[in-house]
């Protein structure tokens, strides 16, 4: 679907849309039982979905497994493969770090190199959370920056970082130095396309002085960056769809997400209760409101059914009745992609999606459920038309042609 | 969907996938009847059914009704309209011509002029086979080629054959001599672009020689020629999916499109149980298995229900079990497109898909027809959809964007 087609319908109303994401909500029957949604005990989400309508979307395109990047940018309405973010980007989301127009972000491995300079373990032995904060800290200690150029090192978690460059007219059209295997040294950083020769020069200035000042680790002795990505914000919901989105997640990876299409991002919440009263605060200042469950994805990838089951039941309890006591114009309910239990992992099944709305076609389903999702009357679709269903139910889309 | 963006997930692994394509499957209701697939006592698919998911699944699009070509190219994952492969080389593979890459093949239909050169019938009165092949003889028996250019004319059936010119150089844009009309010439061969002019000379002169040598033939006194199209082998499933694909078929038209796709052609089985016998014995060498049966369709363009229905019955007692004890981590049962027959003829008809394997999203299908497919849990896609989805739950895709 040709969203710039879409954003030419779009009028600003008062109405509000509230999209309420499960991450990795969907899943399969496994083990002799139906999927922790089918299994949860779920009243209110099933009250919804009798006065609603439901159907399965496809977040990226049929068989195809996602990315939380991805998926939640087809939720936002955006093509999710013609905006695809760069893992560096999203490393920087998922650490809070502020990201500017002037950045670029790289991916950090740590590795070990032997005496030659060549790569023996790529992920340096998957060092500890604090030793891996120790050797940024060393590194931003001893590295002198080229003029103009500024540097920022953060841990993510056991070999993991982010490294960003800031600095005028720096390119991330640079190769990555991780050659993906062990035997031989890092890659040099290439420029890819002239512009980008005065990142490449300030990168491989950095990374020999890396080399020097780690020397003497026995595990941690060198980095190699990939997934170089300059921040640029994509047109916002605003300006596209006329919509004063805001974003209620706990997670930063989420926040940063919101922020990319410009959301105006709240502050975390502390547990289910304090993500309501969040909605309620923000009621008046907004028209779409974008909230964010994790722990549904978490407990997939964790391969614990009871405990996704039970993060179902919880926001069913509380989130789902704040929200209705709002009388959203239009409520969707639904996940950004499918986290089997069973897989451990995303996956590429459809993501089930509940739409309630005072102008939705009703169908027959009576519960909220993957199986009553293959029979909804919104069919099977691209996740990036959900958006354009839910505004004109909101009434926000005006008509195509005379 | 753009298949280029799939490719680049593709991982080559020893899961193993089963397609199994009965022609023509798909059916409507008729005569007060079911379709052939939901009158026909199929156990074994009905399992299946009971076990995995179904859809409803488009062979080129919404409406409309897809030839032999397209349909195949779709289920093996190639763009049905991007791919669409020329008359000249359906008509090759329909009779088992070797075409090489120096090839340019076109489609014959011997016609009937009269003393003014114009044409009489396009048909030539539809000779038998057998005036066919004594035709073609003649023609090749007199007609002398220019240097560096080799000539072959093989029989179809009817008034239908095959022409083939082998040369370097050849390019197959061409204008057809055929004008769709009588009581004007056949046309002068065109080049329709300046490299086309060594093809073209050496058909004009091929094209005065038969005129000569047939002008003592009552009927086929002369040959019409279109669709011509030189032979490249597209992007092999090896090289875009990472699969070690092989063909069970029994007749050469669909052992041509499984070469054209870089599969490895078995020999034309016997009989059904011939056809498991060839499948058990390549089961370790391959990792994709396209099983073929012709029947479902020939049954259906001859308007005979009961002997499709037949068909249907024999694959579920035979080809069906033998596959499912080999047990397949994906398996596909599914026709290329419709042919209903009530209509004698292919149709738009959506074509019945069941998928089964442990990764699949059930659905509470029980039987597999084609009303079963309609509320089945794969909704209604784009048949080039089919692989990407086989591929996942063979766990031969890996996650798109971080």
């Amino acid at each position: 679907m040709n969203s710039d087609f879409v954003e030419k319908l779009a009028v600003e109303t008062e109405s509000r849309i509230v999209l309420l994401v499960m991450d990795g909500l969907g899943d399969i029957p496994a083990d002799g039982k139906g999927t922790p949604l089918e299994e949860a005990l779920t009243p209110n989400l099933d009250k919804l979905a009798s006065e609603g309508v439901l159907g399965q979307f496809d977040p990226v395109a049929p068989g195809i497994t996602p990315g939380s990047g991805p998926a939640h940018l087809a939720l936002f309405g955006y093509d999710p493969v013609a905006n695809n973010v760069g893992r560096g980007i999203l490393s920087a989301f998922g650490i809070d770090f502020d990201l500017t127009e002037r950045d670029v972000a790289a991916r950090v491995n740590f590795c070990t190199i032997d005496s030659n300079g060549s790569i023996t373990d790529r992920r340096a032995g998957r060092i500890s959370d604090d030793e891996n904060k120790r050797v940024c800290a060393k590194v931003l200690a001893s590295v002198k920056t080229p003029a103009g150029v500024e540097l920022f090192l953060s841990t993510e978690s056991q070999h993991r970082a982010l490294l960003v460059v800031r600095g005028e007219g720096l390119s991330d059209k640079l190769g990555d130095t991780d050659p993906q295997m062990t035997g031989v040294p890092p890659l040099e950083v290439k420029a890819l396309v002239p512009e980008a020769e005065g990142a490449a020069t300030a990168l491989r200035d950095i990374l020999k002085q890396v080399k020097r000042v780690l020397a003497d680790e026995k595990k941690a002795n060198m980095m190699l960056l990939r997934g170089y990505s300059g921040f640029k914000r994509l047109p916002s919901m605003k300006n596209r769809f006329g919509l004063n989105a805001c974003a209620i997640a706990e997670y930063p990876m989420y926040r940063g997400l919101a922020k990319l299409v410009g959301m105006h991002v709240l502050p975390p919440y502390r547990d289910f209760q304090d993500a309501v009263a969040v909605l309620k605060a923000n009621w008046s200042a907004h028209t779409f409101f974008f909230v964010h469950v994790k722990k549904t994805d978490s407990y997939g990838e964790d391969g614990n059914f009871e405990a996704k089951k039970h993060i179902i039941e919880d926001v069913d309890k509380t989130i789902v009745p704040g929200i209705v006591s709002l009388n959203p114009d239009v409520l969707v309910v639904t996940g950004d992609h499918s986290t089997p239990w069973s897989m451990k992992a995303h996956s590429w099944h459809p993501t089930p999606v509940l739409m309630r709305g005072k102008l939705v076609r009703r169908d027959r389903c009576t519960r909220f459920s993957e199986t009553e999702c293959q029979t909804g009357g919104l069919g099977r679709l691209p996740l990036v038309d959900l958006m354009p269903i839910a505004l004109s139910c909101a009434g926000k889309l005006v008509k195509f042609g005379a």
